[in-house]
């Protein structure tokens, strides 16, 4: 759940994919939605994202008082690292390093650090769900900064690779994905699987932030770990409705938070 | 020419091109070649070299107590660096910060520092005298740690680029090239190019070092700048030069010392 | 000039640049330009397109019975192949033969046959000017088959190289772009370069169609041999322009052919 | 089995992974393996080989009257194709498709066709077992020349396919491999996978293309359509091995011969 201070209040983050323009071709509104998330997963070039992107997204980040991540992929950027590749945990694991390092150099120009590392894609849902897999990325980046902190599906082993490889874990969850009563997603395509009010979709999010539970598909009350909301932002639609969901948990007391802040 | 110490001893940098094997693809001798130097520059998987091949090769390194930095190239894997591209000094500053970021965390995961940047091929020719292209590279080095220490042709548009950005400059000498009367490199395939004879080499490059000169091909004596003197390690005969020239050197009482100690 | 045809009408080519989409990225409104063109440009996955959106182009080629080409570029992705590159007349044809062969299975595909070749990019700018560059492009192409015809600016090394090489071609002009006396476009950034006016644009293409002359900036009035109009297509007022101009052209006289019929 | 043909002599082809190396990087001895086959699969540049080395493979092959084949793989350079990767039917198709035709251009600047298609690495495995992915390569062959044989692992979802496509199947068998009782390979790693000693590996081909048999790990007689056999060509040993398993067949009586005229 989100993190409750002491005087009672509730924090939470909010997170979104940016950078993800690739030379000529531009994609996504990351300058409006950087208005409304605290923390910003950068692509950093093989999925998406080039190097001078990484530059200006990083330097907009700043501008606009947004934590800089880094948004790992395989090296696929036909297919935006949205396909499942079969990889090592020696490859997971220098992927992981390389574009971590390449996010730290546009990071370090700007007198900024790297907050987080979230895997992009493919490599996120794999990950989620192979424990070797998730260990192989959390070891990588833990032997290049302990302090980095790794944002993954909550309640997944995400979390437990994260802690394993003594980094913080942040629990990532979704306002427009349905839930099952294990606390996974239900997959894409079945029944559930999105929340397309947005009502209830705000509600959700409160719920998942102020209460750490979430209602399944099946009417189950699962608890979740909620650090950071996943927040879309490659339409006008999605950057409206990222608006709304702040106001309306900053409405309801809950703070908006960087993870760096939220784990002080 | 090498830095004279107090004690009247000569000190050199021997650098050479590393980690240029990529995928199935091996190139180089580098477990030889190790053995002989005192500076890697690593390939960071632009014109060659990956993200294992890094990680690899910077372990490597460390246990034979090289010196690493970053090698970067343009991108262009299948002419290995070796063609002109024209970028904007924009690009030029954003590739060079991608491609040491990625080797700054294959450093920091071995506790090693970046000790500098050394362009690749035609990004190393093209920069060598277009002062604004060197510029840009150095100002980017910069941007991210000004501690990093450029490493660029001797008496070249590299030396002044890096001096104005702040950086500390490294000059490179050749021992199997031939130098005009104005200092630079006779071009490849023009009369007295190469250096063919091992010991006039070997000459040459003590010239170099202990008196700060090169005999150019028109016989004229040259002040050269030799900081670090650049070794092969592509084939066996490379690498018993390699050898050959670090014992001379060494019975000559120059002592071979990588870079950061070299202007500690 | 456009070619005048024995009951006194004149014909004209159309061409514009398509299937610049890559994998997730979309470019260029395809559709709606192929309404008002007969020959379609379609990038070859090296500079942009993909294997996939190179399908699909074809399809819809088809569809709409424009005639499709190769639109082969450098390898440079990322700078969508607008950047100079050195590269030998070996590796020109190299590359220009693996790129033409990949369209030629996806129009084989389709029943089609590929009508012809033009450059991308800076491989089109700098081959216009290299005569040893656009033989190799030129001698590539009609190694492959002869019967391609070679689209490339008008007046330039293309047409001269074309011949030589045993192919037919098709110059190239452009509304626009301004000419100089010599026949070569204003180099962009030049006063003069670009042609702003939409009506002086749709007039200077009649002339160059039907007088086969342009006024160059200076006032010289210049002979080109106008047999196919470049399109753009990446916008809408792009795609209204080319309504507007293809409406000109027919309701002078002027039909519109793709190559093959112009030269058949 | 070997095709036998009315004079009680019979016939096989045998092939070899080509044109695999990569830029600078040299990969396998094309040059020598090419005296002991009757086929060439080439590599198609997105898993190994480039458009020079595709040029210059086809004509070495050209040179020893060795059939060629394109040797299509999955989009991965760094991992040589090795690795599965999930992709759509359509994707598979539009891969082959791109990368046939480009081996088809530069079959033609040779005067030759295009004889066969063999996918490689990952897709291989992956399609021999996919009914759907193999469904997807064969239909994209078809769609472009209906006169291209596929060529796959005997006995798999590749000649059914094939077959389904409208398109000649050859069945591949592999001298150094052990066979399970369902005429599937034995998994690497697992006992019997490898048959090492060279006379054992001969004898078994010799059964496999005469008789139509193998021996199974677990001694069964299994069938088997030995149409080719595969020939590695990485280094002198497998050479050697290709010469005495080549020499061997035919003082027994084996004809080599391509694909083309075993089916003719």
């Amino acid at each position: 759940m989100g993190r409750k201070r002491k005087n009672m209040t509730y924090r939470v983050d909010l997170n979104s994919d940016l950078g993800e323009s690739f030379g000529t071709y531009t994609l996504g509104m990351d300058e409006e939605v950087l208005s409304h998330i605290s923390s910003a997963n950068v692509a950093c070039g093989w999925h998406a994202g080039d190097a001078e992107t990484m530059a200006k997204t990083v330097r907009l980040a700043k501008e606009k008082g947004v934590a800089v991540g880094a948004h790992p992929g395989f090296p696929d950027l036909v297919g935006f690292g949205r396909r499942k590749m079969t990889i090592s945990p020696a490859e997971a694991k220098a992927y992981i390093q390389y574009q971590l390092g390449a996010l730290m150099a546009f990071a370090q120009a700007e007198g900024l650090s790297v907050q987080h590392v979230k895997p992009h894609g493919a490599l996120y849902n794999m990950s989620a769900v192979d424990m070797n897999l998730a260990l192989a990325i959390c070891e990588g980046i833990a032997a290049v900064d302990k302090n980095i902190i790794f944002m993954g599906l909550a309640g997944s082993c995400h979390m437990e690779a994260a802690k394993q490889a003594g980094l913080r874990a942040a629990g990532e969850v979704f306002a427009d994905r349905g839930y099952q009563a294990d606390g996974t997603l239900v997959p894409r395509g079945k029944p559930g699987d999105m929340v397309t009010d947005e009502d209830v979709a705000v509600n959700r999010v409160l719920c998942m932030v102020k209460e750490g539970v979430v209602e399944a598909v099946d009417g189950t009350l699962v608890p979740v770990k909620a650090d950071t909301v996943c927040i879309h932002g490659d339409n006008p639609h999605a950057v409206a409705f990222a608006a709304k969901l702040r106001a309306a948990l900053e409405s309801e007391g809950v703070e908006i938070a960087n993870l760096e802040k939220m784990f002080a």
